[in-house]
């Protein structure tokens, strides 16, 4: 995201770090609130906000932003309020989504630093405490989590009204909460149960679950959920949906293709983590349908084992550009990346905001983390 | 609270049976309309809402039904559809907490079935799927947990204004969460940190944590949240804060109580549980300061040990009837349960919420299961 400024007209750029900036404080004042009445009530507890505030300082705060600009496009005022308390509830529930997917996938790091679990299991074993370190750091951060989950909850209730009851905007929140977690679990499902089901449907059965758990969730939900809280028209609305799921399928692919090419200095992820945790991506589901048996007993042999060896990464990488799925999935990628230029052009709304959702865009299938 | 009904006055328990089964059915509705939109849109995710309807079809109601009296005695009408969104919620609340509470205490069993996790693994054997059946267990009663969080919320923002931003019951509700999910990891803390902390005041910190985890999670906050959505004084929700407390505080010892003496008949939980997670209750507390050193080393020793057989349980039973643990906690259970029936006397409400509150104080404090 940092190449992000040159491509933004100057006031443009200005209005998105004014807004980028009043969410960190907002988060931060949030959290400091909340740590305060911990350490208060129960001081040991304090340290569940911590690992959150840690967490949240990072990121790229694209669900953030794009409900900026869909507020923006929507007709709401710079630097309101409510598209604050948007952001600050949107990251929160990143975060949440981030602390227990981590466990889901026994990730050893986030955003560079290791990840919630891992960071309880490290004090259980600096403190010498009873009993299992991985227990006790699963369980820490299960609750950090649950946490994480309810303070994005209270956070977005604070917007008041425009996300009350019946209201679009609440309407989307919880459409968006539902769909994560079907689509993690869908996620979950294809790694113990894709063996067994038709292979020639499995990059489908990949798109089905990105759509879910990553591209609705990362791109549209944000965006409609902005300009639903500024009492964007349904009409607008939809077409900011059609905007944003091109480009939530094309962010996700990008995602993909980083879990198992990604520079781990760039991505703050070991390489080939994805391999390692068995996801099935689109890249996996084209493999393994222009690929040779043995070949694909390989792959379906290795997948989803946590003492994978970087030799067999190495040649899983190069199982996966032979089979022509890289190329396969660079190609999705350029091809829904028109559609949503295509579709940006279309949309009813001044050029500042179209500007700006086009470097979002740019960053979001651009990046190289 | 089979035996509830009788020590109630025919009106006053045909308006609780009645409350209990709008609520009933207003979870069984929530729920099934949440399915369809899963059907709908990603089959397979349907059964994580099964797993919260079956185990939402269980429970002994306590936190509702505390709600509804609180309501009615705030001046809230019978039956009314605020009062059954407000139970709904709580005991999605419920059913979330206990899904993450049995993935992290281990437990096999949950309200006499097996809990959502071993189902989850069950499913997972049975299809004969690949990679490891606990692992997919863990990850998916995880995920049901976050859905049924997420949609305890959603049924809370239902009732409306009353509950909207700024409200005391949405102020409650949030407390409530935070306080939940602090007291849950200070019980995890000290399972882990507990035996390198000061022994003479491990009842004090086991009345922290039964205070944070349950006492005001399942009395004081479902109570004063029914007072606050009828409009009820500070006044009076202060008074009722201060019956509920020692109510919920006795409710939690003889919880504790159950945990290691319970019938497992009765309990739907294995004999001795609480043992086998090295949960560190006021009984364990008490016990370790009133043995021989010996016997501390020996309790120490088996606590939180998952593979504990049962001879071992019965030694660590009579060990914690030798020290005189068991009859402080029912002293304890007596003594607070005189200070409620005091506090009940002063409450400003009518007789026939007075007598539901006595009921239902009654059976939580003197209930084997």
């Amino acid at each position: 995201m940092k190449d992000l400024r040159p491509t933004l007209a100057t006031g443009t750029a200005a209005e998105q770090a004014a807004y980028r900036q009043a969410v960190a404080a907002g988060l931060g004042g949030f959290l400091e609130t909340k740590r305060g009445e911990l350490l208060a009530a129960a001081p040991d507890a304090a340290v569940l906000v911590d690992a959150i505030a840690d967490l949240t300082e990072g990121g790229k705060r694209l669900r953030a932003l794009l409900a900026y600009w869909g507020w923006r496009g929507a007709g709401g005022t710079a630097a309101a309020a409510e598209a604050v308390r948007a952001g600050v509830a949107l990251e929160l529930f990143q975060a949440a989504a981030l602390i227990h997917d981590d466990i889901i996938d026994r990730s050893d790091t986030r955003r560079g630093k290791p990840s919630v679990h891992r960071r309880f299991e490290r004090q259980h074993r600096m403190q010498g405490w009873s009993l299992a370190a991985d227990r006790y750091g699963l369980a820490a951060a299960l609750l950090a989590g649950d946490l994480c989950l309810s303070l994005s909850e209270e956070a977005f209730t604070t917007i008041g009204a425009p996300a009350g009851s019946g209201s679009e905007a609440r309407r989307i929140f919880n459409q968006m909460r539902t769909e994560v977690m079907a689509g993690q679990y869908l996620d979950v499902l294809e790694e113990v149960a894709g063996p067994s089901r038709p292979a020639d449907a499995a990059v489908d059965r990949a798109l089905q679950i990105l759509r879910f758990k990553s591209a609705k969730y990362s791109t549209v939900h944000p965006l409609c959920l902005g300009g639903a809280l500024a009492g964007g028209s349904l009409e607008l609305l939809r077409s900011y949906a059609e905007f944003a799921l091109p480009l939530g399928e094309a962010f996700q692919i990008r995602d993909d293709v980083l879990g198992v090419f990604g520079d781990p200095a760039a991505t703050g992820k070991p390489a080939g983590d994805d391999l390692r945790e068995g996801k099935r991506t689109v890249l996996v589901g084209y493999t393994l349908n222009h690929c040779s048996g043995s070949e694909r007993r390989y792959l379906e042999e290795h997948l989803g084992s946590p003492l994978i060896d970087d030799p067999t990464i190495e040649e899983l990488r190069s199982l996966i550009i032979r089979s022509g799925a890289l190329a396969a999935a660079e190609r999705m990628i350029e091809e829904l990346t028109a559609t949503v230029y295509e579709r940006l052009d279309g949309l009813a709304v001044s050029p500042e905001v179209s500007g700006a959702l086009r470097a979002l865009a740019d960053a979001a299938v651009r990046r190289d983390s």
